[in-house]
């Protein structure tokens, strides 16, 4: 059954792997499976047709026969449960990284993902400079708090699973700002994941689609 | 084996049910499960002893032998992959629930939970006013989403399952700005929810230990 996930026609970030179709791909290198990529332009993105998809207009999604998926979290866990190598096989291990992964997405993603509201959308705002330094403040606190769970351990958990997968992403999301890097074990930690083969082959991937002509309509 | 979850000894809401316990204790109830609370203050809750169980320093966190979870949704798809009643057992429809647990924590709470910071963190800021009005559309604009995709349906997908717990429990914190009552049928689902026996149960649970006097020390 063929898989195919949509991606954004051009990222935001012109190809810095930081949209969340790179995470998927990346769950899908890890558990060697095959894929088709469907892009989406913004435009494309608002339209019934990707709507009745994903619900709030967004990348990435997921197809694999009747099965539709969007949330790239439960796209991940879906990826990891029915195939080795994402999840420990004991309980309270797998039990674990799925926490890690509710984690990432829940505690550690918007802080990040503030401050890019803080400086996109309100970016012309007369607050924008005194709330970009505010969001850097909650951002910082809460990467201290991982800094000190991570302590000088390989992973979050005993082996690499889809927790770290899920976190190494996120975290990804804080380098341009600076932050990710005055946290040395954390910085390393992501610095560990981009390492691996199937990140690898991800990034290039997503950095192929976004440095690609655009098709010319 | 006893398991025992942690608690606001006093919740912020004053008993309103929106602090995180209340959606775990739902999830507890609907499984049928007795537990016990361990009740933390808000001094406890940052120290070692505390942030040992969860690195962020909040609550809820769940405790079984030598299992220890940290993170709502986390808690609450291990209390529904463990017992009967909370995920479908085909296996589509069990990787849709957990998509819209995903979608409950990743993509709906967010804008609602930064109108909290926008009123409390940021309250005596001079931009407060203006920004939390953009935050407030901000919430309209997913809530209208999800409105569109519910419909006219009981549930999100079919029968109750745990992607219907979290949303639920996600969207009541819209309740108190008056923007969940702008989506009838938002409001209505959520009355569905709340009419639950087992939600019930966990509403009166944590009311009472809100209304409960505090320890003298």
């Amino acid at each position: 059954m063929t898989i195919t996930i949509t991606a954004f026609e051009r990222s935001p970030d012109g190809g810095k792997g930081l949209a969340r179709d790179t995470r998927v791909r990346w769950a899908l290198e890890e558990a060697g499976l095959p894929y088709d990529v469907r892009l989406v332009s913004f435009q494309a993105m608002k339209e019934p047709t990707h709507m009745r998809v994903h619900p709030f207009g967004q990348i990435p999604t997921y197809e694999e026969g009747d099965l539709t998926l969007f949330e790239s979290g439960a796209i991940i866990l879906y990826i990891a449960e029915n195939n080795p190598g994402l999840l420990p096989s004991d309980a309270h291990a797998r039990a674990r990284a799925i926490m890690w992964m509710f984690a990432a997405v829940n505690s550690v993603e918007p802080p990040i993902f503030d401050l890019t509201t803080a400086k996109i959308v309100e970016g012309d705002k007369p607050w924008a400079e005194q709330r970009i330094a505010l969001v850097k403040d909650r951002i910082r606190q809460r990467l201290a708090q991982l800094s000190d769970r991570l302590g000088d351990a390989q992973w979050l958990d005993g082996e690499f699973s889809a927790g770290d997968l899920l976190m190494v992403s996120v975290l990804l999301r804080s380098r341009p700002s600076g932050i990710l890097d005055e946290f040395p074990n954390l910085a390393a930690y992501v610095a560990r994941g981009e390492a691996r083969p199937a990140y690898k082959r991800a990034f290039a991937a997503q950095l192929a689609v976004n440095t690609a002509p655009l098709p010319t309509t």
